[in-house]
């Protein structure tokens, strides 16, 4: 609501983390230096010796620049890679995990997730890990949600996903299905419904969000003759937000839900879990779909694809989906410049 | 492999039961009456007061002749509607429920299911019956499925949707979600395959099927690090099912499997549970869908809808689901006689 002029700020500027060495990652983060992103300046945490070998796999001529700072991040012609460098301790083999690497997967992580925190950098755009060779090196890590989230101190990330005009938020994302049910309770469905809410104003511009809550049960537990909870946690829940005068309705069977003439009418649907929302949103297919993390004190999106290792280092790789998310990235920059000078 | 000439036992007779009487389903079975389906001859189990009631409310000239056994049935000309009456003790008002109405509602599903068993029809295929209206009249019901394969004796009925060329089968149905993991054995997904495998050749003329079987947890629980039944148990079922050179995969992450450049590879999907299967499948929406359930004694299709009260008697309901349950009946009618014969 202030009327103090802003300077143009620019371009958003981006960081892009290329996750897991051996996986496409490095080959997209190369692609996307050969024919750059309009109207965004994007910065790569990763270790150049990669990059570069990765590039000289693939045939594609590059220039690669290492930045003292992430704030010296600018628009880049074709054919320049901007890097902020990060030491990895063992050469990167194509299709090849290794755990000795693991760790500098993470500390490209940090990296970008403090120059984002800082301000130097506007969002940070995720490529694809593996978590399985993170957690075999003995660290704790059940993805990039959770794990920036605790870096960050956000007490509730919210994972979305988006394909075309299908947005698909979860209450819980990378836990057991045994484990679920404990963890759909009214606080936090409420604080994640929030979160999810506040986003679609603020940052997606829609001014009434109109959001569809999943039950936890089939057929949202039939009255409460399939489970308690859809009765118990989830429809009062939705009465309370609801009595604010927003437009939710829920618990609504996860298998109408998605349904296309019934998807059609909100803005967002929000599942119980992982697969409940997300086989659905993948089964649709329309457009890439992109991940974005909500309740972040930082913008973060990232591809949907994993690090598909049979593809690294072949060109083969689609680069649809990295793309799709550095420019949902600039968008949501864009609009937060927006919401902050209204 | 039998040389015994069989005669041609002429169109396929199909029981139908319309289901909740104070929804969509008497209307369906009007409806299909005056323009039915061609190749078939179709009698309906229900009150012909409610059925002629319901053609009134609709406007629809029908000629109701009531049989006096289920192999009277005929194919029909357009306006004649054969049924082999059911008593109904309340008068069935559109939109309104009536538990007194429940025990009809399961009289009528056991007179098909028996004009089935017996051999005097060849197919039953169902309207939607409202679940928990049957529950608040006291009587345990958890789905036709359930239920028809109570009444016939099957031990493990198998709950198959399709809709366009993705078939969706499903390891556990009308369960709570936090009773599934434990129903998550290896006897349990081996005897479903089986049953899958059996179908997908048998009714389906598929000669070497190909099923994915999905994992789950979420990503297949990760390698095991989100939760372990992925590991134990379903990886070493497929390795099992797969050493007798059947084409099946998995553990696969539920969010991969349905995408489209995934399901195109395989004949049917296996879902561990409701949601995980059906949302995906309703999502798609490619065509109507509907519900077959193998492991019985009997062929039986179903509408994928509910009961719909608040279109029953306006005549905006759409029948696309209840034709193309019947066509997929008259389909594996056929299909069967043909294995019967070879």
């Amino acid at each position: 609501m202030s009327n103090t002029a802003i300077t143009d700020p620019g371009p958003p500027r981006l960081a892009l983390t290329p996750g897991e060495p051996a996986g496409i990652g490095p080959d997209l983060a190369v692609r996307l230096a050969a024919n750059p992103l309009a109207g965004a300046a994007v910065v790569c945490f990763a270790a150049p010796a990669l990059l570069a070998a990765r590039a000289r796999v693939l045939g594609i001529a590059l220039d690669i620049v290492e930045l003292a700072t992430p704030a010296e991040t600018r628009v880049t012609a074709p054919g320049t890679l901007q890097v902020i460098a990060v030491p990895m301790p063992i050469a990167a083999i194509p299709g090849r995990l290794d755990p000795r690497n693991a760790a500098y997967v993470l500390a490209c992580l940090d990296a970008a997730v403090d120059a984002c925190a800082s301000g130097a950098l506007d969002a940070m755009v995720t490529g694809p890990v593996q978590k399985s060779v993170i957690n075999d090196a003995g660290i704790p890590f059940s993805g990039h949600t959770e794990y920036l989230a605790q870096r960050l101190g956000a007490p509730l990330p919210v994972m979305l996903l988006t394909a075309g005009t299908l947005r698909v938020a979860l209450v819980t994302t990378h836990v057991a299905l045994r484990a679920v049910p404990d963890l759909i309770t009214r606080d936090r469905i409420g604080a994640v419904v929030e979160i999810l809410h506040a986003a679609l104003r603020n940052r997606f511009a829609i001014a009434r969000p109109r959001i569809a809550v999943c039950g936890l049960n089939p057929h949202a537990g039939e009255s409460g003759h399939l489970g308690r909870e859809d009765e118990d946690i989830i429809r009062p829940t939705v009465a309370a937000l609801r009595a604010r005068g927003w437009e939710i309705d829920g618990p609504i069977p996860a298998d109408t839900a998605f349904a296309a003439d019934q998807r059609r009418h909100y803005d967002a649907i929000l599942a119980m879990y992982h697969d409940q929302g997300l086989a659905a949103l993948k089964a649709v297919g329309f457009g890439e779909s992109i991940n974005v993390t909500l309740g972040l004190p930082i913008i973060r999106t990232s591809v949907d694809h994993g690090t598909a290792l049979a593809l690294a280092g072949t060109g083969a790789a689609a680069d649809g989906s990295l793309r799709a998310a550095l420019e949902l990235a600039r968008t949501l920059v864009l609009s937060r410049a927006h919401h902050a000078r209204i």
